[in-house]
């Protein structure tokens, strides 16, 4: 097997360097002892089938494959007898409907039993579709296959909704998801506008990274404040949120806040603490950041600030993952399954697939696990939500901070030299 | 004043007849004296921004009606010293927006304080839009103006999403509500598909009535159980809930309960009591029947049948409640908008418009408040519903009872005469 | 057969009285026994696949029919050897698209080979969905059938997205067509009113009626000017459209004309004779009366005005006859085709299935097929749609009309008594 | 005035450089003497009005400038003695809408005429949103500008909705034209699919480059072939679109061809040379490439073949146009208007804005003027659509030239380094 191929490059003084992803003149397997095996697993994120899809029509319509199987029901599929034989003319339609087509599931990672049921199968190619915790699966699955010197190509395609993500450019989904939250966010502003103190809280995926929330508040235009993981808050006092949503309410009737469903963790955490004590089934309600905050800012208004105000929270996640990928993810995910197709029957394995600096490459597994990707606060997209919303930084002794931010920016285009096409 | 006119007339052996509803020959008012307000109240529902737009541009381009106050709020409004000064360019795009152009509030009402706004103001015509509440209140308000002698015409256009209010067909923005909800159908099918044991429930709205959840059943195909507030469920036992979500596991993997949110709440008070003696703050928790019911089952599951299940709750209720009518809604919106000027600017007061038996006629507001529309269990659309969902009928000793039910139907079926056009 | 079943009663003095659809006591077919097939015919229409799953569903779930064939590619699909076995597995998903699952095609009706074809494969229900053509073929192979005596079924379920079929309420598909019109509507008056002299026209359904393109008016609020087949219309000269045309671009700087493809097409017809002399290649473009509609107006201005005019055509027929029917069409077509099963499986036959005054009954084919379903000019809806967009009547004593027609309007109101539920 | 500060600096080995766009320590304006102008030209494209809404609110939020101007109608515009004042609330919800809320028009521009308006209105900073001849008018202004030593900032908005600009990475809006496409795409395969032999023919814009068409292809999976213009093709014998159609409806039964307008305009120039000489008014029907398309399929099918086709041609370019801007489209519009609003407030002047290899630059309007972006047939992105599709080369020794081809792109492969981020 030729794992080497992907190693990463020794560092040079421009950085670390990855293989570019496509189709190679030496072809590693022929079409005839191909077979290849899917399998999905985790949380729903528009575009699956349309990797799935992709991965079929491409083994198929470009190297002639015709034996390729679909393990059911994530990692835990491989335990099980049933598999479902996967054809261009099964596929044809799934990518026009939301969900996977050979159904998921969290954990149920047992290294030793895959790989058992990889050699009695006799699967030479198995393509993961998964996140951060199956994209580790995936690793430990090369490794064992490499131990125990099997002609397998194992490629994992990265999926998460939240874009969290190291080192690849995006998420296959992300782009749905963002445009799909403007439903919500749109649904949270009417409400919130057509009644009076209106206080309208959307909350979006992103346990530990914001971005989707970050692109969806700069979508709309309509959102007030967006609160992430990366970037702490605070309720009370100067410079907090309610200080904030009071200012809003007074200025324009309404605000809407759009919520990272990682954010204000800690806050949470605090709150539920007090409460544990006194009522463990009240957990759920308190484990929510969404309706956590909905409380927290309703309790203070009611009793603090002797204010009516109207609440209206909308968690529309169920609503977001569902939906078929858009044209802009249903392109992005045909390049992913072409460069995992391309790359295993080149013979490389032990590999991810995605978009570095724009280019698709072939990545270490173990590269794009060992960190998460997250929303940098001095990074220009955050500053631009910033501004454009003039939300509260919620540093405390921010002034200091940004300015420090701000020079380092100016600095930073004055010296940056931009290469043309 | 010549409220007598819209009064009922007497009941013949053919049942209670109004006067339909279209312009007359005889104007009570001249266009330069009509000096009329609008004011809507209560909660969102599709639809309320065309009916707005189109009693502004009946009143002006039907009759040359140019002074029309927009009161701002709801009821609590007329005390305000703001109005909006509606007219055709004012509102001419609203009808594409979710909402509430004039902003809307529950309750406010103090009758007196809103009938001498009215004189002070030299309002001669109120069109009213609102729920059972708001429509009570326009009565309150056209008796008190009819006690003063006062020449107002007080005119109410029925609305509700729940689709609840008597005598009327059919209310507004209920057509787009269905719609909207086959959304979060669609979604929490697509999560049950994918995952093992799925079990997705939607709450729709329906505080009295199941309209809504027993249409967007029958127009989805997908949603396994519909409950709704007048059919009584119980859960465990034979033929209970339980019961035939575990059965449908079997058969398909998957099941989606679609709730009114009035469905079962006498259960979930029951409840309620329990925990209310130990956690005060948990009410608001358990009143949400739909987050009542994910747990019932979650918990049955779990500690009784010691299955696996992936519970997925969606509430879409604010992104229904907040988007623009959809066209079948928008033709409706106009028909009631133009009645309601029509029967104004013939003179009639206290009334309310609407489709009886398909055909447009003015209604004495008292007439629609006395009772509210519920779905009738003996009918055929619930049977229909039935007969496509297979769901259990909750019925103790249904057989007996469904025999009857069907042989009715049937009776009724052989002796119907269905007059053509 | 009990065909005599849905023959018309005869008249009493209340009108012609059809049999109500719906379940019946005595069944006709033993469950075992049924080999039923399903055709659709004619053009697109959102909803087939609706129609056809409930066909197969219902024959499963109600009767437990098993042996059910897909005839494919319309009336002739009954002289080929291929048919497809629907159960409902197969035609699970398919009213999620739009077309049909069976494929349809125009003409091919050769009753007698029909005949021979449904006795060799012993067939004895037959379903058939297709419009007016396709229903009088269906007649003629129940006129065929009951000469051969047969012992079987034949069921129409009339389709036309024109909504011009005679006697029942509403076509399926329609609430689809109007709503999806909207795209196009609102993209014309987008064009038109982001230029100066912005002229949009919009070409709708409508051979020989003209209800989709009032409807979609109606629901619209942004139509200057509908023309429908019913209604003459002329261009030049006083009261004509050039005028009204040239009247609204002063006023309003835009105007959006929706247009049936029926409508005018006397005008349309000499204006081809014309260019018929000199260029047989033109037909076409002639022969499509928005295309003949844009380019008279632009020759108008151009030519005859002196005035730029900013012209923008869209015709969005097979982008609304392609997309799937909404939630109100699918609960339509849910009950079209269980009463059409119910039907059937009583022995009823050479039936089609359709609401009467909001009454679901089964009706003669031949009734469906006399006459056709057209606008009334004298009718409500095109009175309301008069008063809305303001647009000339193209009478041209046109005065005298109006009056009459009012009167006749008044005066039907002050008699007409309308039943309460 | 600091224009020379965006002149592009010399190139390097590495190329042409540009600066970064953002904010400036040193602002060149105060907020106090800022009287800007917006002007939008040339054709609808979704997202006009979000980059118009930005620029007011950048302006306004970012900078406190309270002095804007709307120029209605494109440059024509300044001759008018109207304008309109804007304001963050007047703009604030015209990003929902598609179209320009200034109107547009083509042409117009008479540099001397417009920059003595700008001087008579003493106005400092022109904003012009428009594609290419709208720039190079950008250019003519900004070079009379500097003659006569005015002090005001030319400041370009790139728009295309075919993504032909050079130098930027995308153009705003085409990601939600290749998303609404899918509708006709999916329309026409919908419509093909349902009936025999059924050829769809979907044309999109693009006059001389096919990104859009290529793109739409790509997501949509339904397509199988896309003609563009860089891409020659020929109708007839061996390899050609005739043949190629033939076989896939002898494999699949229908096929689908999207065709950017621009697409063999040679083709269709020779043919309307020998119509030409016979009907001068028939140009415009043969001037568009989807309806020569269609005719001439249908012609060969039909004459020579003797084969019975079925025709879907769909031209949704002007559905697509008017949409309002996708989620992404904001976010991208949002970062133009913030680029153009800080170059501006800095001083630069004769400068467009837009990514260059994922990041914000100033860029000399010459540049994006001097050529035009194409698709590359020797890029990947074509490469993918070839083997996606599987549709003909076109190309007479193609085997020669595809196999140089796939040599450099695997040569390129193996020679390129990626930088990691």
């Amino acid at each position: 097997m030729v794992a080497q191929k992907i190693v990463v490059q020794k560092e040079s003084h421009r950085g670390v360097h990855f293989r570019r992803a496509g189709p190679r003149e030496k072809v590693y397997f022929t079409s005839e002892e191909v077979r290849a095996c899917i399998v999905t697993c985790g949380g729903l994120c528009p575009g699956i089938n349309t990797v799935l899809r992709e991965i079929v029509c491409g083994l198929n319509y470009m190297y002639g494959v015709d034996d390729i199987l679909g393990i059911q029901g994530g990692y835990r599929g491989f335990y099980s007898k049933n598999t479902i034989k996967l054809t261009p003319k099964v596929v044809n339609d799934i990518h026009k409907r939301g969900g996977t087509f050979l159904q998921t599931s969290r954990g149920g990672h047992d290294t030793n039993k895959i790989v058992d049921n990889i050699q009695d199968r006799g699967i030479n190619q198995v393509y993961i579709i998964g996140g951060d915790g199956t994209q580790k699966g995936a690793a430990a699955i090369y490794k064992e296959v490499e131990k125990r010197g099997l002609r397998v190509a194992v490629a994992g395609i990265p999926k998460t909704i939240d874009n969290d993500i190291a080192v690849i450019d995006k998420s296959f989904g992300f782009d749905t998801a963002v445009e799909e939250a403007q439903r919500a966010i749109n649904a949270a502003h009417v409400e919130v506008e057509s009644v009076e103190n209106g206080v309208g809280i959307v909350k979006l995926m992103g346990r530990y990274s914001g971005f989707i929330a970050m692109h969806a508040t700069l979508a709309s235009r309509d959102v007030d404040c967006c609160l992430i993981p990366e970037s702490p808050f605070y309720l009370e006092g100067q410079g907090g949120l309610f200080e904030f949503v009071e200012q809003r309410l007074k200025e324009n009737g309404h605000i809407v806040i759009v919520l990272a469903e990682g954010a204000g963790q800690d806050y949470v955490a605090q709150s539920m603490h007090a409460v544990d004590e006194k009522d463990a089934s009240g957990n759920r309600l308190l484990l929510d950041s969404g309706l956590w905050l909905t409380q927290k800012i309703k309790d203070h208004f009611t009793n603090v600030q002797k204010m009516a105000i109207n609440m209206k929270y909308i968690d529309p996640t169920y609503m977001i993952r569902a939906i078929p990928s858009n044209a802009s993810d249903n392109i992005y995910c045909t390049l992913l399954a072409q460069s995992a197709v391309h790359g295993a029957m080149a013979g490389y394995t032990g590999f991810t697939v995605g978009p570095v600096n724009s280019r698709h490459a072939y990545i270490p597994i173990s590269c794009v696990t060992e960190t998460q990707n997250t929303v940098k606060l001095t990074d220009r997209m955050w500053a631009r939500l910033l501004a454009s919303t003039n939300q509260p930084s919620f540093v405390q002794k921010c002034e200091l901070v940004q300015e420090r931010v701000n020079k380092q920016t100016i600095d930073e285009i004055n010296n940056m030299r931009i290469t043309s096409i």
